[in-house]
């Protein structure tokens, strides 16, 4: 996917982004070499989440005033992309570091803030969590001095084993409302469950995660703020996603490429000598790439418009947050879609011999339809329709 | 799928079928308790095969005259998909070995004929094959006495392992001409390798098997005939592909259905109590079982122009075989875009917890996945579209 | 569209319907005649319904028994389409005289069924309605003797100008039920009104009706029984859209087949001579008969469930005419957007010169747009999908 | 169609295009109220063409050296989009004059860009063409002087009718090279023939011209450079077809919210008491909407390509060229599917009254029907295709 644009705000000065990207092809390029194998293993890439710390991207969230990339959220997202597109299990491994210090970043303090996010440069911290929203069954009690003791467990820990640092939600029965936090994911007490088996996006190491009287320290507590610009931390999370999607569909068009380059064959009737001049194979990739391209720049017009309101900061406005929102839902359903029906059609593209299993290039396809899963594409269909039919703006929600 | 007119086909006396289909229930109980854990395992089912035998669906295609079921085709097609939406693997075994014996049928001499119809009632083979027209590695060398000696290899041995008997089609370097004959999977000098590995319809048993020395006797040679009638048997292995890809489209809205009526739970911004009232579920099944009737339909009609094209024995032409031809690819078009979609929404409909590995709910996906893709269904779509507009008829080749 | 399972339908005993079928041809030619220019200038088809009149299909519906054709509704239906592939508006107008047929069948008792029906092969009656169940402003006072007078208006009276007789429904005040009856179109005190003047179907006489103190004689009122069997009204009326629509597309793809076989020309850039040559071309029209195809095998499998369905007269059970109305809806869905696709892609095969507006090429699509429009597509699918579902068929309703 | 990013650019200050848009509302609100009239009637539209001129429009390509508005690429193509939005005829009008602007811009030397370039500015000249490249029936004979002798005839020469200047192009047999230039539409032996007549888009004035002995002068004669600069053109125009496509989509989607708010009523089963709650019509909007913000998306991707390759001149590389012209092709198709889809979901939103012919609500997809012929879909998909098996980029064409 050449897109100049891209390119262009990657070499712009405030982005800075470049050392990155000349790292960035051999990353790549490495973690291409094992992904089909580790597809098949699933567990933990413990090799390779170090090869992403050593390229220095796990800060790419953090402000520069905390010696972080500061990098902008286009830039961010094409990071995510460029990776997901070779594997898209460990592309979401770094999109939810940079989540999480998005969290940090809105929710804590300035000490907070001074504290986690230098920390996560100096210590090139992955961070995992535990708050998926849905899963009320963390208690937090109040032990008196400002912290909290965690009993209980939660589901879905995406990033979590392996991490050095996560973040948690609880439920405090006392007050009634959750609570939220960071700390050591090897504090005493925790234990992250080796339970993540799914048919796709198997090294995103989300298994669950209990809590046995974990201590949650008053400097670890935070307060979520109840702003617009906190609750663009859901969307930054749905482009993650989105991005990741994007990614999916334009490396299984890669890969379909390669393979008909490399061992296509033309059909016996086709009356054509080479795959590649194959008229209807022609026309498949065509199709491949119109939706790869539709998807990009809908991912891409939300990045910019999400940038936009993030750099607005405490003056962002409801509705202007709201049509980040719809912008984000457009992008995430195109995107949804365009990786499932690229990833499929990348076998009509390669053939019967393309369905060997060592291969796993059914991957793509898996990845796709595992993470497309969080929360039901019609009603995000529906948003953008009541959008069009009557004007009414997304709402804030645990998804939009 | 209650279409009363199958009903009806199978109550007919010509059928008889209705015993087969009394066992037929607790057959498929028996296969879908399994087909998860076997889908994950690959590998040979010896005891899924015996339980199919021991059903007496081995003689569906052996006319009446040699002991058989002597069942029309709609009736064949139609056992063939109820095993395909519980087992799509097992269903293309079946299918096969109805192929077999339809080509020893159509192949073989009186005496031929007679032999080995009446020894797969007798003794319930099941039918390999090493016939691949595609892989020509496999010579026969005449040996004076109007056998041959077989020494190479064939690939995609659907059904070899396993069996008892098994057809072979191998070149004949003197004569440049093809050798056909039937011969048991065990004579020495057959090996079956347990190399077939791919990511869907795992247990096929279509491997490759390498032939040192292996002496095809003079009786078990046969003919093969330049008729529109043994041209059928083109179109039946067609049909039987089809009937597997409708199967799959029925058995993952099934398994869909099953699924959401009992883990369904209704989304949390979709105002409605059950799933089953979510008004985007209940459009999604909708449009499930659309492509799934649609493809039905198709199949059946194509079922019922081969049924008559084949009880007109040598007084076929080559147009009415054509129709049968032209009908037959529509209905596989068809069918195969309704398995690989429907399939696909199955996880639309259930929801993330359905992408668990151990469910193996994806092998619907990736059992019609591998398995339309014997030939590119662009092909197909081009012999539709040159009907359609020159009238021009699909001719007799390899696959249609 | 060759079916042979039609045309041996056609040639069955008891359906006699040959001698239709020999006159169809030369019907058929001169209604493509002036379909254009008709669908320009819209108005009432006087002549043409004449042609339709003295080929003896206007009692294709009436039972032998009072001298009509008798016809097994997939014949009925096949007779529809043919004539709406050439010409949908007049289609409609013979489908629903068939409707206003089976209504005096089914209501009227046996001397009104005697009278009207043979009166109909007697007389060669176009049918018209003014039975619009949404439109409740049609008044019927009783009059004392067991008829009534009718006062108000009826919109969307389909055939009813040009027709010499008419079905009626109207409310009684008093009682508060609807009242149903028969009679001439030309009795005194009705005005059919020349207002239809929609985008397409321009032909169908379709306009409103006002009564003024109309008398409806007492051998005119009708009971309306509400059996399951009186019931497939609904499903007749539905099957004959349904017919119009795979009609269409028919048509379409005809229309589409005879202009580029005559004035295609290869495009400039596509390496071949001739536009029947070109491999994208006729992938489009191999995409346009998949989709007619299975819109025609939905309807036969539809009308057949039908004719079923019918000849069970009384003993018709509840949840067999359900099993009728869910094939209906299937039938219909699919025909609906088959219609719609090859009408719009009729263009795309044609290029830009089939845009000029004489031609009226259009019409199809224009022709397929309002009739898709009696009730919504998409509620439907919801009584597919509910099915699909929960296994809940389809209530009797207006529609279904 | 809200999208920040548009704004911004007309806000900028080398774009200075904000004193049009203030005027623009108006003029779209104008357009509006007659367009379904100008639909029905054709012929030519001198009052709101007089209107486009008065709001300054017609200069928006004209550099500002010459005392043009000199627009932006993106922002000119949103100009044409909101006109299409309301009437795509008089948009493809306004769209095409800035296309003959742009030739004399790239094919004029000094003299005649500040002559030609400055007059349009004077003058509001609304200019024809005369330069349909397939068609050759133009004869150019050297007059001796430099000049030419016009005889022949031009097909497809929208803008032509009452226009006052035009662009042409004819064959030099002696040289058997074609002669481009410009001259006024109402020079002597030139008659623009009132023959246009499709079944959309019928106000563009797109009839054929004739030419008897019709002088060019040799200043009027201008030199086609053959550099990847002057063949932006080419791209040039297909973008403005694009954004006709998108504002089609737009418009049919702005036209189908104001019907179904303002005359909506819940279907009958729905079981919600306003249209606006329908939960399948809010889908169906959703649906629309997608489509037109994928097309939107891909357009504005496009325009910002081009707006950077237009700026390079001279130092445009092809490479550069073909990377525009990609997208310009991904952007086309895309478009050109959401303006067919959206026009006809249109009426599956606003249900069966809104095909009542005087509201002409079917123009939205005649409009797009007519103009999404210029050249056969299928080999914009070709290319795109290429590109992505092989990585071939488009080469230079007619169309690309």
């Amino acid at each position: 996917m050449n897109d100049p644009r891209h390119a262009d705000a990657l070499h712009t000065p405030q982005a800075s982004a470049a050392p990155v990207v000349r790292d960035l092809a051999s990353l790549l390029d490495a973690l291409h070499a094992s992904a089909a194998q580790r597809d098949l293993e699933g567990g933990h890439a413990a090799q390779e989440k170090q090869w992403i710390a050593d390229a220095g991207l796990l800060t790419l969230a953090v402000p520069r005033e905390f010696g972080g990339l500061g990098a902008r959220w286009p830039d961010i997202y094409e990071t995510v992309r460029k990776i997901a597109q070779v594997d898209s299990a460990l592309a979401h491994l770094l999109g939810f570091t940079c989540l999480q210090v998005v969290s940090v970043n809105v929710w804590g303090n300035p000490e907070q803030r001074a504290r986690f996010l230098s920390g996560t440069v100096e210590n090139r911290w992955w961070w995992g969590n535990a708050v998926n929203p849905l899963d009320t069954r963390l208690i937090a009690t109040a032990s008196g001095d400002g912290g909290y003791l965690l009993d209980g467990q939660k589901g879905f820990c995406s990033g979590t084993r392996g991490s050095q640092m996560m973040t948690v939600s609880a439920q405090d029965p006392v007050t009634g409302k959750p609570v939220f936090g960071v700390l050591p994911t090897t504090r005493e007490g925790i234990t992250v469950h080796e339970d993540w088996n799914p048919i796709g996006q198997r090294q995103t190491d989300s298994g669950s995660v209990s809590f046995v009287r974990v201590k949650l320290e008053p400097h670890e507590v935070m307060e979520r703020p109840d702003t617009p610009h906190a609750s663009l931390r859901t969307l930054i999370s749905q482009l993650v996603l989105t991005n990741l999607f994007v990614g999916i569909a334009q490396g299984a068009l890669d890969e379909a490429r390669a393979y008909v380059t490399q061992h296509g064959k033309a059909w016996i009737y086709s009356g054509v000598d080479k795959a590649t001049d194959d008229p209807y194979l022609i026309q498949r990739f065509g199709e491949m790439r119109l939706q790869a391209v539709s998807a990009e720049a809908l991912a891409t017009r939300a990045a910019w418009l999400l940038d936009d309101a993030w750099q607005r900061g405490a003056a962002l406005s409801p509705e202007t947050r709201a049509q980040v929102a719809l912008a984000t839902s457009e992008a995430k359903i195109v995107a949804h879609r365009a990786a499932l029906d690229v990833s499929e059609q990348l076998f009509d593209a390669c053939g019967a011999r393309a369905t060997h299993a060592p291969l796993a290039l059914d991957r793509f396809w898996r990845n796709a339809r595992v993470h497309t899963l969080h929360d039901p594409l019609d009603y995000r269909v529906r948003d953008v329709g009541r959008y069009a039919l009557t004007g009414t703006l997304p709402e804030v929600s645990l998804y939009t």
